[in-house]
């Protein structure tokens, strides 16, 4: 049991958004709500799955939409509280805690947020290891099984229940068609995992591991050590590239953001340029037209003087950045999950090549 | 109290299509679906208010999409059952009967199908006393209140719940762009109307009132009238336009069918052009650039010859019709009630004139 501290969520905030790959929502919206919640006297608890009974029910929760509206269009901060109330209620059943869907700069926070409300914890773990665009990338769905029953909230309240549906791709159609009917953002909470299942189809320990990632920028800003190189050791990590931004091309299509960036090599790369697809993450980086990393492998841009994430609503123009290669967890990397996160998944015709023999954690 | 027989049923065919301006849903495939529930023993029940307590729950039920598609997507047969027994059971209320959303070839049948399905009557009453293409255009809203919750479902049985959603043009709106996502159909369910209320803000007898035209134009054929006059004697209708159907433009936009129709005058006629625009329904009619009537009174196809009903989704080039403008429901033509169905709704710059002083029923 982990009550977190201001000081944690500083870190976590800082780790989840390097982890989301560059999508997971806003870590500096994130990160303000968590500390109002903490400075309004709520608890921000974090458990691990021995905490739990093996029946005891987990709602997997999270913010789904475009990140650049998600930095604009801020909720009413209650939105995933409402949504777990109403899938428990609809389904008549106790719920004992949530899960994150996906690491991220906000999407760490929600669920922990949500939960304090609820006077729940959130367990440490989730349902991509990183962030992703859709709802079926999670690995809670990789066998199969699908997210049905969803509720989606919106900032008015507004409550869309979306029942038997299969599979998952299904889900995240529908539930995508509406949520940017809501205006491009909306809570959601998928049906309620039992522990015992969970801890099979989840990606555990993130929060933990985010955590780690956190103290190790921040303990490298304060002891004048490389932050970049620091986040490499602690998530087996290797930069790719280091350069200046010289054009992004970020289009809201579908609910999702698309676009790419190019980025103009500085120092070991000078000459070579690169190139970043996005979808609300990014997703694939080739250099002078070679890949050098493909999802599932997280790729992460952080400023290059400080070692802090940019995510894809945040890149722009002349910003100096190190382009991060994180390896994926194990579970995002098998035959079954590369169905639904490898590069066919996302159009790209070619094969996973994994980043690096390095694992982490 | 009265069980429909298959005669009943024949005829509320021909007049409830009358009465749906072009829209309402297929008549072929409504009333087929009605004798096949007769012959399986289904008691098909329409009551009046009279016949139901002032606190007893009606809901709201039709079908909801373009008619085109209506056409070809045959749905299971069970949806509405299903919509409002999901309605039911989230709201923990007692159902007592169904009541049409709208008047139409199709959607007169569903709700008495649905009801029958669950051992219920249908109320003889609607929401619009023709058909109408948007959830909002419905009387029973026309002061402000909205649907929902509204419970779609689809021919695979998915189910949608969209709940806290004001006004009822939200409704529309959020409920169609699900509908297209769904294929292009589904059955709605409406939040329920006690009957006290409902008595208030309905259309009443339109069932009834489907039965008589219906029954008018099968005396008609039997002992060698003018069909069409009879429908005009009951409605208090006119003849609009005569002649033969020249150009047909229709396409399915945002869930609904748009389109036009260009008729060439014939008899009386002859030399002249009328052109009908629409919306799921016939909106409007010009006679050589003049309006000869307009939304919310209703303009009806019917083949010359038979008197029979010509729908959005099935008329087509060379069929000589007869354009009908019957009076609307003295409950569409207030002003409140013409925001929300007057020509201006729909996006005409003109004034609401009544077709005739004539009043029906």
């Amino acid at each position: 049991m982990w009550d977190l501290t201001a000081d944690d969520v500083e870190r976590v905030a800082i780790g989840a958004a390097i982890l989301g790959a560059g999508g997971g929502g806003n870590p500096l919206r994130g990160k303000l709500q968590a500390l109002v919640h903490l400075q309004r006297g709520y608890q921000l608890r974090v458990v691990k799955f021995e905490e739990l009974a093996d029946e005891a029910l987990v709602v997997p929760l999270g913010g789904m939409g475009a990140p650049t509206i998600g930095l604009e269009k801020i909720g009413r901060g209650d939105e995933g509280k409402l949504a777990v109330e109403v899938l428990a209620r609809h389904l008549g059943v106790q719920v004992a805690a949530t899960v994150p869907i996906e690491v991220g700069g906000s999407n760490s926070f929600m669920p922990l947020i949500a939960a304090a409300q609820l006077g729940l914890p959130m367990v440490d773990a989730d349902g991509m290891g990183r962030a992703f665009p859709e709802l079926q990338m999670m690995s809670f769905y990789f066998d199969g099984t699908s997210p049905s029953p969803v509720v989606m909230v919106d900032c008015l309240h507004r409550v869309i229940t979306l029942e038997h549906i299969q599979p998952a791709g299904e889900v995240e159609r529908l539930a995508r068609a509406m949520c940017v009917q809501l205006g491009g953002r909306a809570m959601v909470a998928n049906e309620p995992i039992p522990v015992a299942r969970l801890r099979r189809v989840c990606i555990p320990n993130t929060f933990e591991l985010a955590h780690r990632i956190g103290d190790a920028v921040m303990t490298a800003h304060a002891t004048g050590q490389n932050p970049v190189d620091a986040t490499c050791e602690v998530t087996g990590g290797r930069v790719l590239f280091r350069g200046k931004v010289v054009d992004v091309d970020r289009r809201i299509q579908r609910g999702y953001n698309f676009g790419s960036l190019r980025i103009d090599g500085l120092e070991a790369w000078h000459g070579a340029t690169a190139r970043i697809a996005l979808q609300n993450e990014f997703l694939i980086c080739r250099v002078d037209g070679d890949t050098v990393a493909v999802v599932p492998d997280l790729i992460t841009l952080v400023d290059s003087e400080r070692g802090l994430p940019v995510t894809t609503e945040l890149v722009r123009y002349g910003l100096r950045v190190d382009v991060l290669g994180l390896p994926a967890p194990r579970q995002l990397t098998t035959q079954q999950a590369l169905q639904y996160v490898g590069p066919r998944a996302f159009g790209y015709d070619e094969e996973y090549q994994p980043l690096t023999s390095a694992l982490r954690g």
